[in-house]
């Protein structure tokens, strides 16, 4: 995977948690996921695919994370991951990926986004199947910690 | 969402089925998601895009009915949902995927597909953000039942 397919990602969703939440997060040490240890409660994931390349990506955040992006995005203070919860999730994997198509797109890779979907259940793991090595991408926030996983195949 | 991208999968996941784990699966009536009330503990996920439309399919499993089908395709007896089963689900994800691109590549609809992922988590829950209905579709098999979620938009 080109290094230069990760750094859309990262900018991408700091700009949109800074603008939609008002939360400054700080991306750490992008490393190769070499086995499943990264888990949270609430996932969004989407695939992108194109004649030149195919990938996938996914935010997983942890329930108490999330509610406070939750609140910060939304001004409701929930308790536990429902729809609206859900739904959200879907909007930042959404405008993340359109923000690094956008970027990518500059640069000369174009690709379709397939559809979000949003994984909810406690303690659950992603695992991509590819070849390519998953990049996983750690952040820091006021709200918790969170992180994305970019995989994409030339 | 047309009625004619449904078959395709249908068609590919009782062929594989068949072939690869030597089970005969019977679909029931497709019908629309409209709650999130179908969880599972293992779930396939891979996105699709084209220029005409782009799409999701999920195929989720209990854990009982996914260790089943790992025994028939594997020979191998597991007592939990672990790497070999989870790269198993990305196998089927992608032939199932694969063989239904083919049949709607012949009928003029062109989509590439983007990387299989697999979820792992107790009982999660999958919803597909797209203003297109979602379809549903149960199986019921000697293994157990199981269903494909599929989302396309035109």
């Amino acid at each position: 995977m080109k290094a230069e397919f990760i750094n859309p990602f990262l900018t991408a969703i700091l700009n949109v948690l800074s603008t939609m939440a008002m939360l400054e997060a700080k991306p750490g040490k992008p490393t190769r996921k070499n086995n499943q240890v990264a888990c949270g409660d609430v996932t969004g994931i989407i695939g992108m695919a194109s004649d030149q390349t195919k990938g996938t990506m996914a935010i997983t955040f942890t329930e108490p994370v999330i509610l406070e992006i939750t609140k910060r995005m939304l001004g409701e203070e929930l308790t536990e991951i429902d729809e609206t919860v859900s739904d959200m999730v879907g909007e930042l994997t959404n405008m993340v990926t359109g923000g690094a198509k956008a970027v990518l797109s500059e640069k000369g890779y174009s690709f379709d986004m397939a559809i979000p979907s949003v994984i909810s259940g406690k303690n659950h793991v992603i695992s991509h199947k590819s070849k390519a090595p998953i990049v996983i991408v750690p952040f820091t926030s006021e709200a918790g910690d969170f992180f994305i996983e970019i995989c994409f195949e030339d």
